[in-house]
């Protein structure tokens, strides 16, 4: 599965003080700790600086980027943001993400078919959030079209089905793991989703989001927005891939056993 | 999910001991245990006790439903072992199991239909233990119809997929959560698996089996054979029930933070 690392987000305080200050090290321990981890992309969003997103997230691009190997992820509903980072980024970034609101849908287009990059393309409708699996279908449905229409290639895209909060209403669980299910099999394209909205309003939030991650990646999710860092997570999803048939000879397995990051 | 407590088998030392001396208070508090975990079957083994097992599983039977409520389920491939104990059971019991091998059939069905009972129908066929998902729906296809056809109402079967260790080969652990989908979808009928099987041979095996667990609930699956003391596997089926939306209100999972359950 491919680990995208959330934790460079601004709406965590030790991450928009370092924005703030412009503290390169503190940033770039946190991305290479996601980085050993096994993270495939750094996730950077720094949503929390309105009107000074842009220059923000194209620090943190140029900063990471200077001392880390590997590809971002761009995160921001915001297009503006998304076009100056994505020139600032040097190889082939995710994109997170366009969807058919409209104003997004316009702005992003271009910013995505303008560079070679992955895209997530979010089930957001251009006036709702699909609650049910048919729904969540249905919208994409529709973006897959579009944007194969638009000239970006299907394997570039990854769809998220929209995690919502079972604490809000329990049938969004069940819906959003058949959603990743039909989405793959019937629109033939990847699946990603993040994995923290599943909990919010109810305790232990990581044994809920480390359950969400076994189920989807039982229902054939692609990649996943999460903290690589946080062992019990990580151990969950190299034992799900393994018991999937997702890990040739156990390698993966065994080798984190051997490094002791399955225990505890 | 139906939860079958597995911790009395005479292939745990501690139990051999206590059927060995007939020591009623050991085997006592271990059903107990069991039992305030949430088991909903107290199951009862005494297969290496060989030549003396149908006296010890009667032992176990009348020992137990002496002082705790509730049903067992008697575990055994041996039919006259069963017979005995069924004799003396109160209340339906589950018999674990009933399978294609001639022999095990002959001898097991008029136990079967003769008493009150749910009957686990294992996947094994006359000769072979099956290994694709094909094979195993197959199998469970047979089994079915021979027990309706001989008097078993569909609605007391539950059937075993027969669940195989993925370090032996890892196509298994696919092949199996697929042929529980299948088999409830296609058969109508529930169905019920150990878990500890999925893991022989690998290290940390709780993390395994708790990772199969949840993915079985995911495709649906009705009972499990586990042992409900085991705070981090029940934690997983409370987290994975209220995501599959089979905990309204999410109450059995928030009763469980309540009670300090969820942690550690």
């Amino acid at each position: 599965v491919i680990i995208v690392g959330e934790q460079i987000n601004t709406s965590r305080k030790r991450i928009a003080r370092a924005v703030e200050a412009r503290d390169r090290d503190a940033i770039l321990e946190v991305a290479r700790a996601q980085k050993d981890a096994g993270a495939d992309f750094i996730d950077v969003n720094a949503g929390t600086f309105l009107g000074r997103e842009t220059e923000c997230l194209c620090w943190l691009v140029e900063t990471i980027q200077a001392e880390v190997e590997g590809p971002l992820c761009l995160d921001s509903p915001n297009p503006d943001a998304l076009g100056a980072a994505i020139e600032r980024h040097r190889g082939e970034p995710l994109i997170n993400s366009i969807s058919l609101e409209e104003e997004r849908w316009d702005a992003l287009l271009p910013v995505v078919t303008g560079h070679p990059c992955q895209v997530v393309a979010l089930c957001m409708s251009a006036d709702s959030m699909p609650r049910t699996t048919e729904d969540k279908v249905q919208v994409a449905t529709d973006l897959v079209e579009r944007l194969t229409v638009a000239g970006v290639a299907r394997e570039r895209v990854l769809v998220d089905p929209l995690v919502q909060p079972v604490s809000v209403d329990p049938s969004l669980g069940p819906a959003t793991l058949a959603a990743i299910e039909r989405i793959r099999v019937e629109l033939q394209v990847r699946t990603i989703c993040g994995l923290s909205n599943v909990s919010f309003g109810l305790p232990e939030r990581r044994l809920i989001n480390r359950t969400f991650l076994t189920l989807a990646l039982g229902r054939g999710l692609s990649a996943a927005i999460l903290d690589p860092t946080d062992r019990g997570l990580m151990a969950a999803l190299l034992a799900a891939e393994m018991v999937l048939d997702r890990d040739e000879f156990c390698e993966r397995y065994l080798d984190a056993y051997g490094d002791g990051r399955l225990g505890g």
